[in-house]
């Protein structure tokens, strides 16, 4: 579909809500939404995708209560908003949405909450994605170095075609928040795989020691928990370019959140793990093991961090055995780590020692 | 000078001061660092070149207690590391730097805030900059947008010739750690002056409206309070091109202090108020009048709010009768507002009607 057609397309499916709540109007019901419930209980392993995405636990949104009303009503503006950004070729942050229901009288948006999760309703109810309703986050600012091109279709319509080690600073490529094919079009790589990193210390690192260039791979800096378009990018470049994905992060349990959502799906977005989520992506460290191994600098957990560690054991997605090892000696050591942390052994130890030793492990090493 | 060379004099200042240690030694003496105060109280405007600096109140770093001891014997371990970077052509973040200390025995630093204190003292004693030590932060992630030519010498030396509107994607061209001349090249513009943004919200929707176009402008998104790299940015674009700047930003007072450090310069950098501000740069919004002109949607001013305004009217960077003004205003209202804030009369309100108001007052407006 080209983009005009995606938007054509959600439009139509907003209006099948609008007129889903017309008819219950009509045959004398109060009105509702049937949803899924978003929460951690309600997600399951689909093995057909190899993803995570919601069970079968609904709720409904109804226009019993007050409440519920509004969030219908507030539904139809919305729909209002989004044709007409289509329309005129505009698009929104979520935050600018919230402003403008300024406008809505009593169903404006009291907290960007309100707005962020209507948001997501309307992807599930409709399987469309935000961004063709013509909404997006606030900002993204990740970005990706290695020799891959690219064509990226500008806010102008222009074609613009970037080859991400040699056209750029070393700043690299800043991934757009659009990134599905009417946005940017990939082309081909001499990259062997991607490397998904966690800190812009770490990604610079890697870049400084030509680390994308000596072992051919693609950087991508996830700059922490990694926006949408960050993952959707990255589970492009494994499908289309059939390049293998291994993610590296700091050592504790935030960060293991961060691979989690790269590689099975985030609960928020579970209605969308299977344009997200790289199910082959594999988790390089820092691991619990690697504190021992390499006698790495460490922090104390603090009562959240194994309070989130505990959490994570009854996490579906980290339900293996390598995890539930990780997990207990993290536990059982008491100590976190960041992957700054090998610096200890100077720096160029990260990628002459310890990168090379996990890429031996998953025969990705380049001899 | 050349980057090697900056780099050789910063070697060079380096080693006077352990020289300096040296002789208070051989004399007898207990050796010491004199360092000016780097407090509020301890800033002062310098009329010749329009920032502000520090004044003459001084502080001792002394070996007479263990702790300034220590600080002295880093200080040997870290002239040793930045020359070791210098001669490898390596750089490191703070962070790194603060694990390569685990190799340092007794002199390891505690915590990441003594390894910045100390880098911040030793630009002080030898003015040099940071990035002469080949020191730089964590990342950075801000961007520039709009028709100006620079020449980038990347990480393998290669120099890139970067059109920073046609030959980058919607989301710009990153702004990299280290901005001097040596690594980055401003060749020309047809910009007639800069708008420095504060969120990447209302970057994105200059972007989209196509501002930088309409109105030949450049730019520069700030990410919140701007890195020095940005400042840094912003004030050779001043000079060099000599292009106005004007700062566009959130109606708080933490949005003060951003404006603030990019016009003045920041407590913590006084020492480089001439490198990193652009005395000229105009404060055009969001302010208190802005609330009131405007009929804005905000928010109630916390608790720390009103004390940060209160500060920021004993803070001499704002004795101006505009800053009092705005700010006496603002307590008033006891409200703040957001740059999205303006989405309440559209998403083409800020460029069809806002920013116009306010070029037009600067004589800035094309016609």
């Amino acid at each position: 579909m080209t983009n005009n057609e995606r938007n054509t397309e959600a439009i139509k499916r907003l209006y099948s809500i609008s007129e889903s709540i017309y008819e219950q109007l009509d045959k004398g019901q109060i009105p509702k939404m049937v949803l899924p419930l978003r929460t951690k209980a309600n997600i399951k392993f689909d093995a057909r995708t190899n993803v995570w995405k919601y069970g079968s636990l609904r709720g409904a949104r109804s226009a019993k209560k007050v409440k519920g009303a509004m969030m219908l009503l507030r539904t139809s503006y919305m729909l209002e908003l989004i044709q007409e950004m289509i329309e005129t070729n505009k698009s929104s942050t979520l935050r600018e949405a919230y402003y403008i229901s300024e406008g809505w009288g009593k169903a404006k948006f009291h907290s960007q909450d309100e707005s962020n999760l209507l948001t997501e309703d309307l992807e599930i109810v409709t399987q469309c994605l935000r961004e063709d309703f013509k909404l997006r986050p606030e900002e993204n600012g990740a970005s990706i170095i290695g020799d891959i091109n690219i064509v990226e279709t500008d806010r102008k319509g222009r074609k613009k075609a970037v080859n991400c080690r040699d056209d750029v600073g070393d700043s690299g490529y800043g991934i757009p928040y659009n990134v599905e094919k009417e946005k940017i079009e990939i082309k081909n790589t001499s990259a062997r795989f991607v490397v998904a990193v966690e800190t812009g210390g770490m990604f610079d690192r890697l870049v400084e020691n030509g680390f994308d260039e000596d072992q051919n791979a693609i950087l991508v800096h996830l700059k922490g928990q990694p926006a949408r378009s960050t993952r959707r990018f990255i589970r492009r470049l494994n499908d289309e370019l059939r390049l293998p994905v291994i993610v590296f992060t700091d050592g504790d349990p935030w960060s293991f959140r961060i691979y989690a959502s790269v590689a099975y799906g985030a609960i928020k977005t579970a209605h969308l793990s299977e344009y997200l989520a790289t199910p082959t992506a594999e988790f390089i460290g820092i691991t619990a093991s690697d504190i021992e191994n390499y006698d790495l600098p460490t922090d104390k957990l603090t009562d959240m961090d194994t309070r989130a560690l505990n959490a994570e054991l009854k996490d579906p997605r980290f339900n293996t055995a390598f995890w539930k090892g990780e997990i207990d000696l993290m536990l059982k050591l008491g100590r976190k780590s960041e992957q700054q942390a090998l610096a200890k052994y100077g720096l160029n130890f990260v990628t002459d020692t310890y990168l090379p030793d996990k890429l031996n492990e998953l025969g990705l090493l380049k001899k």
